[in-house]
């Protein structure tokens, strides 16, 4: 069974001998073997192997300048000590879903590609979905030659380390062009599906998400010998707003998260003079979104006041809501209820993907594949062999009724 | 005046100029030039200069050998940034009394000591009183040997490398037997003085303290994907214990402080798996501590548990009440009351110091300057000149009370 032999192949590379967390960060070792992986997988189908102008790999069946192509893939690239699933799944389960309609003996009116996006997370550098932003003209070459990461490697510098030219980065919209519709399988993110008792799902949109940060500015002092009256202590305040930002996106269900923070002078016995919290926030719909941020804000303004504790408020990124293609939603869901018997669950989904940044220029679906605990970004992150195997099945059945003759 | 040309020699040395504050590490340059100065200031008043084996500095007037000495002094190193009187302003007005007694006629019938004591506020090495400590046998030579810094340098390297031999380390009994009263000056680290309108007090006690490590432990996630109800978020926990310790503090009229946080994976988009906040608690006796810690654990227990989040809490150091001898705080109240026609205030603090470490050994009282802000430990701190001044008188009558013949 080749996702088997595939997702074997895959398993060690990158892995924390601790953690059994994954660390495939862009262009570093275990990215290379990772993209080598994909390169045999396209040449021992005799596919026809390319990396694009922005470092993602193409594997064609069929000539993609023909137009109309129909495109499926994501990306292998990690957060810092990331789970085997997201990204990597989607990956395997193309070339699986390929195998699966060769050996049904399907034959294909539309170009085939499989897509291994490049430096989807954004651990490296900070920015997510570089490979699709610069292709879909959504990231200027110039700024992404300003991208450093944390050992002061430019993407550029970092790029040509691993044998790839940077000098050609930037928008490619002949690529593009040629694409009918692109179908990204990613596991599911969430518990919806495990929720509903469904093995896939389709996604009907990219909820809007914002990053804020928040900066508390008290007074450092003696942690022993001040008075609490006399404090300006910023702790208080950030934790009266990570209350508030629990309780306002309950209220909208939504979510709503404090997940970094920086403290000075970070002492045991110091008041700190400055608490930096940074709130992760999305919500299913603008009104919601703007509707749990400004009760986040309000209560943060009001407990800073309380203390004697100054507070800026900084929108440090936003990506509104992606609603995906409702024409290919609908045919992707027309074909699965067929084969089924059974609709197939639409939901929505909290996180960015490459599938997201591309929407906005060529028809775009995804497919979740049920995550049985939610967990994701975690070496907890896992999804049942059975429903995996459905994934592809369903992928399978979705390229061939798009793309058959 | 020789109170204001010291003052002005020791300002510049180790003062960042960007904050102001100060950062004079133990065993630093800006430590060795404070330690020059020391010295040049002892030679100046031709008194006798010697560094013990622990790398205290001593100046002495008469011959220590003949025992029942009045010791004056406090340390010249600083917390990072920190204030330019924590420290200096006790061994300045210990050489200013002096010089004042001299004016005066003033003829001695115990021998005199002025002392700088090393590494007092444990900045580099992460312990304080290291100086007092070592020749208390408070702590061991082993136990100093392992001591190391930020950078891995460890405690010996770093004094034989600002030429001190670090094998000599160890108590120091003989010296402590030939004291009979240790006497140390320190600006008030609150607004105890600020607020009854005294300039200088009498300490009472130091209160009992502790630091306690509390690890909330959860399970990393995506922030944009997981629901609120399949979170094991340890932040919103933590946030309720920060509250819990403000509250019980101010019940118990303590003081509760969580200055020092560590959060894995710190990333703005994932929830935490671990927040790890340092309580640092305080109050003017062992019960009223006891109660306010067993609150805050208690809340900590319930909120963890309600978020499905593991804690740990270990005490990591806890230093009980420092009643500092009633014999001589009572002498210094009645030279004090005797000079000026009105009670002197007596207070306790909650801050370590010095005088803490020698009350178990030799009869120790400390006398301190108001401070108008009560901030400490920070470029702000601050004390009057007069205030000073008055301190230097203050601290000149204590020791012409003492040891005149």
């Amino acid at each position: 069974m080749t996702f088997h032999r595939m997702w074997a192949e895959l398993l060690p590379i990158g892995r924390s001998p601790v953690s059994g967390g994954y660390h495939r960060f862009a262009w570093t070792g275990a990215d290379t073997d990772c993209r080598a992986w994909f390169r045999q997988q396209a040449e021992e189908r005799g596919l026809a192997y390319e990396t694009d102008r922005n470092g993602n790999q193409w594997a064609w069946l069929g000539d993609p300048a023909a137009g109309d192509a129909v495109v499926t893939g994501s990306h292998l690239d990690s957060v810092p000590d990331g789970g085997a699933f997201d990204g990597p799944l989607g990956v395997v389960s193309a070339f699986a879903a390929l195998d699966e309609l060769r050996a049904r003996g399907v034959r294909f009116a539309r170009p085939l590609g499989i897509v291994n996006f490049g430096d989807e997370e954004g651990a490296r550098f900070g920015l997510a979905c570089v490979g699709s932003r610069l292709t879909a003209g959504a990231l200027t070459a110039a700024q992404a030659h300003r991208l450093t990461d944390a050992d002061g490697v430019t993407l550029p510098r970092a790029m040509e380390a691993a044998g790839h030219d940077p000098d050609a980065l930037g928008p490619d919209p002949e690529r593009l062009a040629r694409i009918g519709a692109f179908v990204e399988l990613h596991v599911e993110q969430g518990r919806a599906l495990d929720l509903s008792g469904d093995r896939v799902g389709i996604a009907s949109a990219i909820w809007p998400h914002g990053r804020w940060r928040f900066d508390f500015r008290g007074e450092a002092n003696h942690a022993g010998t001040t008075r609490l009256d006399d404090r300006r202590d910023p702790m208080p305040p950030y934790a009266e707003t990570v209350l508030a930002a629990r309780r306002e996106a309950r209220l909208a269900g939504a979510v709503a998260t404090f997940g970094k923070i920086a403290v000075e002078p970070n002492g045991v016995n110091a008041i700190p003079s400055l608490v930096r919290g940074w709130l992760d926030s999305r919500a299913a719909d603008q009104e919601s979104l703007d509707t749990v941020v400004a009760g986040i804000e309000k209560a943060a303004r009001d407990h800073a006041a309380a203390h004697g504790v100054d507070l800026d408020i900084v929108r440090e990124s936003f990506s509104p809501v992606v609603e995906f293609d409702h024409v290919l939603r609908d045919e992707l869901a027309r074909i699965l209820g067929a084969r089924t018997g059974v609709p197939v669950p639409v939901l929505g989904t909290g996180a960015g993907h490459d599938a997201g940044i591309l929407s906005g220029r060529v028809p775009t679906a995804m497919l979740f594949v049920r995550n049985p605990t939610g967990v994701s970004h975690s070496p907890a992150e896992f999804a049942a062999e059975d429903d995996c195997l459905a994934g592809v099945a369903a992928l399978a059945d979705v390229l061939e009724g798009l793309a058959r003759t």
